[in-house]
């Protein structure tokens, strides 16, 4: 299979939510047939109304999910799982499923696992997001500047690997490339779960009311990602928990490796630290 | 003494590099008369060719001192403290004194305990910088959203406190203010020097380069500012030691608990912090 505009491949995106929102509006921009199955009505006729979808049910539709070529799941890890369960029965021989979803280890194994033989799940991590929720607030740009990460198994064909390629450079990823299941975790602990305990952390530590006045950018930009949907980033922390737990060991060493050194007077230790993090930082903005 | 545009209050910054070329700038467009002195003469070639300062040396010059109404010391914490040592006895009698010094209770105090009684030093921290240096970087615009505190002690005049608060908003603040200098250095350890070891820590915890292609915008605004003048930074810190080994603590403490949380698959305590960390972080885009 490969994907054909001019609503010939008829894309299904199952959680009409920011990141479902968003795939359906610039795959929709570009010309497939898309339609949504979510679980709020409101979700579907605000999609609708907006020209997001070409058509949507808050039902479980069997028509709907039987005409899909290519169906994208972005719910939750465990409401992705419950879904598969309960409704693979409904799947069209030969479909390709793809997924939106943050973990991947505790995720790709378990779905290909329990899924029929004759469809093909092959996963995905589109790395975009804002700090808002829901269809409504869905946007196509947030792609732009972002990474998209194919996270093949061996149970994967290069087929569905290639498609799964392709419908990320067509949603406009910047970055498009490829990630085993255990890398690919790893790497997220580290960036992204990491960053966002160590924002939870730092909001926690004070009541920021009297402070808000003196409050620069660096603490801003810091702290930007405090803002979280607790539901879903704890079901993330709690699904990746050994690489994560890792990682905040590295972090806690390191960081106590810095306390040390300030507590000791070590200006040398400190200062070797911040050249190393300058250098390091430096190769991000060439 | 009151601020005189058109000439009439001459102004000389000692240090013309990011934050004192930045002043330089701000306050010459606004009429003021604008010397500097500063170590290396390319840097008032630089501030003259651009129209940056009205006149400079890189020579401690008795003249330019003695003219100066308002001295602004944008140096090294230490090299201040020197500075004043060796060469206060140029003072002109009645001038006042202002720094951009971002520690405050380790400086103040003692400078003032040196000085002459007949001059006036009344200290400030504009809340304010780039990732770059030097006064070729220098650009008034920083001061636009950032904040101004003047430090006052009892040493001071209310005359002169209300120089510098008109100084801050003569350069263009947001937000000018006062503080002690014991709950300025209790601010800027947590909102500043705090975020700022955060930084550094993260960006030494791993070699960066394999992961460069998927880094997405919260760890890059995370550690944005681990890109840092090590001998700057390590100095402030060695400066605000007690202050933000407290603040290291807090955060370890905090960290900890959150990691304990996920250790022990506690779910509800992972997401009543952040629900916590959402509803603090929320207050602040008011």
């Amino acid at each position: 299979m490969k994907l054909n505009k001019n609503a010939d491949t008829r894309i299904l995106i199952v959680g009409l939510g920011l990141i479902g929102g968003s795939y359906a509006k610039a795959l929709k921009k570009k010309g497939y047939h898309v339609s949504a199955i979510t679980k709020e009505q409101k979700s579907i006729d605000y999609a609708l109304a907006n020209d997001i979808i070409d058509e949507g049910t808050s039902a479980v539709d069997a028509g709907l999910i039987q005409q899909a070529d290519l169906i994208v799941f972005a719910l939750y890890p465990r409401i992705f799982l419950q879904w598969i369960e309960e409704n693979q029965q409904y799947f069209r021989s030969g479909t390709i499923l793809t997924d939106v979803t943050g973990v991947k280890g505790s995720v790709v194994y378990e779905i290909q696992s329990i899924l029929r033989e004759d469809v093909e799940f092959i996963s995905a991590h589109p790395m975009a997001g804002k700090e808002v929720y829901g269809v409504e607030n869905s946007d196509d740009k947030i792609f732009e500047n972002a990474n998209y990460i194919v996270v093949p198994t061996e149970k994967n064909s290069q087929e569905a690997i290639d498609l799964c390629l392709e419908l990320g450079r067509e949603l406009g990823f910047r970055s498009v490339s490829t990630l085993s299941p255990e890398k690919h975790d790893e790497m997220i602990a580290y960036l992204s779960q990491l960053t966002h305990c160590i924002a939870v952390t730092l909001m926690c530590c004070h009541d920021g009311d009297h402070l808000e006045e003196y409050t620069g950018d660096s603490f801003r930009d810091l702290t930007r990602i405090a803002k979280i949907n607790d539901a879903m980033w704890s079901e993330l922390f709690a699904m990746n928990k050994e690489a994560l737990l890792a990682q905040m060991d590295v972090f806690y060493e390191k960081f106590e490796e810095l306390r040390a050194a300030l507590r000791e007077d070590d200006m040398d230790h400190m200062r070797s630290m911040m050249r190393l993090s300058t250098e390091r930082r430096g190769r991000f903005d060439k």
